[in-house]
């Protein structure tokens, strides 16, 4: 039997790929287009031998090492806009999003799946970017991506790009790290200083006409968490306050852990810009979304030896001990002590103060 | 210390969630109004121990049971259009897709995360249809969907609701289903009919101005492929020829395996309205996706018991033996004997034929 050959790579195919530099409905096919896009940019910078055996799933050996431990598995949808912002760009942030959560369960993340929506249009050369980020902060993260997925949409049916990762680790199973284990008596500490990821993000929107000098704070926080598990810490709850900023987070653990906790304003971390653009927009940074920081709520016994740690840490230079934990009054409440010395219930956001903060 | 309760929720509230019955972006915010939509909706049909202990992560304790098992993990994102469509809806895609490539690997799915972005506007009644479709086919599958993201575009920024959904799941470390198994000698076999997803969803968009009976064929494959997993054939290869249909699937394997694989166009099941739909059409059903299918291969002298499980089940009435594995001439490839008796080189899709079948 012979048949020529009339396959597309045994011509000259100028592909949209190499030719106008965005991403086009035929990129999303599943088809030679989809594998092109595949092999010439996402096979750069991801690239593993679980990934390189080209199947629909991605495979890993439970052994010995295992033995002993809890999967911990979480998910996050990323539509950040600008895609590019002070600090970071949607990629570092899908990633780190998802590693951060894995870490809040005191475990080590380990692998990654990106699920990408694509908007027909979007420039070739920012794709790469954001590939690249992911790349880098994976790398930062020690996390392998294993499994992915690319769609196109046509143009104005999506924003440039969005994406989608869930994130896959373990955690030793004596380790019972969670939003329901605030016990009255315990300290609540912050990482570092509050609504930089939210204010950077702003800045970037150009039709606000607002410059300031702060970086979103997007970082993996494995390394730092990890510090304090493996020095012995009694942790009762980890949380990284992102969307609805730290307001919202510690009402989300109080009412989880049926407890009150109360905070001290002068004692929250707050750069002076951050406090400005605040002040000059409106709104208040217990609000404000951050990336890389985490709220940890343990015994009070444990809170100098665990600033300590922090405080040596690049990514907990600031932290501080904000508040504490105690039987909830009448129901679960954020009560906080003001600058001025009068107290104030600390509500979760309602509303929404800016959309797409992550 | 006593402090009058100023919190929302001791006022009546009028929340969007009970007004106009929209989806807006305060739904996205992290905050009370997600939290509103969470425990009104998605908890309504997501209910599980591990999900209901509400953190950002859910712990799965690994045990004997898992001893000599490989983790599996996969990820799709669905952006399908129309999101109701003749046999099913997007929620009912964003299960079976994922579960269906946990299934691949010849494992045994057990976990699902789903990251949803909503438009703005997205009517509360469609969301709901969707999240009870999700829960109905996780049963189905035996599932538990186990972590979950929301978040919100501006109108007009996305098209109704992409859902990204992740699983995970257990395969016997001994199985090495792979795309890259494929061997000379072995039979390969489809469970059904091809293109009866791509036709029902193209039925169903409006402007098409084309009308049939056929329905997608989306459902979860767990059940059938245990089937032949348990009655102990030797598998080399699992794949669902989705995006880019049978064609492109059949191409992908030859590639990974460096093999040829040559089919029968006269034992492929179609369809009478899938191939009418294509004629009138002028698509080649080869091309067109399917979410309810498997392609089979393995060694030929198992073909025709494993013929008969898959025909006893209810979604392998219609399974058949299409081809058969050889060397690769020149290059990987995949040739079909024609209806009329000649041999056509099968290419992979090149280009786009029905964006966001999936």
């Amino acid at each position: 039997m012979k048949i020529p050959d009339i396959r597309l790579e045994n011509f000259v195919c100028p592909l949209p790929i190499r030719n106008d530099r965005q991403i086009v409905i035929g990129h999303g096919s599943g088809g030679r287009m989809s594998k092109l896009l595949i092999d010439t940019l996402f096979n750069k910078y991801f690239n593993n031998p679980i990934l390189n055996r080209r199947n629909d799933f991605a495979e890993i050996l439970l052994n010995e090492e295992h033995k002993g431990h809890k999967l911990v598995i979480s998910t996050d949808a990323h539509i950040i806009k600008p895609i590019f912002f002070p600090g970071g760009d949607i990629g570092r942030l899908a990633i780190s999003g998802t590693v951060n959560d894995i870490c809040m369960s005191g475990g080590i993340p380990k692998y990654i799946t990106a699920a990408f929506i694509l908007e027909e249009g979007l420039l070739l050369d920012d794709l790469e970017s954001i590939i690249r980020s992911m790349h880098e902060t994976a790398e930062e993260a020690g996390v392998d991506l294993v499994a992915g997925d690319t769609k196109v949409v046509e143009k104005g049916k999506a924003d440039n790009i969005f994406i989608s990762t869930t994130g896959v680790g373990f955690v030793n199973k004596n380790l019972n790290i969670s939003g329901q284990s605030a016990k009255p008596g315990d300290s609540v500490i912050i990482s570092g200083t509050i609504g930089d990821h939210g204010i950077a993000v702003l800045s970037a929107r150009e039709q606000l006409g607002f410059k300031t000098t702060i970086q979103s704070d997007v970082a993996p926080l494995n390394d730092i968490i990890q510090s304090i598990i493996t020095a012995g810490a009694d942790i009762h709850v980890l949380r990284d306050p992102t969307r609805g900023g730290l307001a919202t987070t510690l009402n989300e653990l109080a009412l989880q852990s049926q407890v009150s906790i109360q905070i001290d304003e002068s004692s929250i971390p707050i750069k002076k810009e951050v406090r400005s653009a605040c002040e000059m927009l409106g709104f208040d940074p217990l609000y404000i979304a951050n990336e890389g920081k985490v709220v940890i709520i343990l015994p009070s016994n444990q809170s100098a030896f665990v600033l300590e740690l922090l405080r040596k840490h690049l990514l907990g230079r600031d932290a501080a001990v904000i508040g504490s934990v105690s039987p909830p009054e009448k129901s679960p409440s954020v009560i906080m002590r003001t600058m001025i010395g009068g107290f104030r219930i600390v509500d979760m956001l309602s509303g929404e103060i800016l959309p797409r903060i992550c």
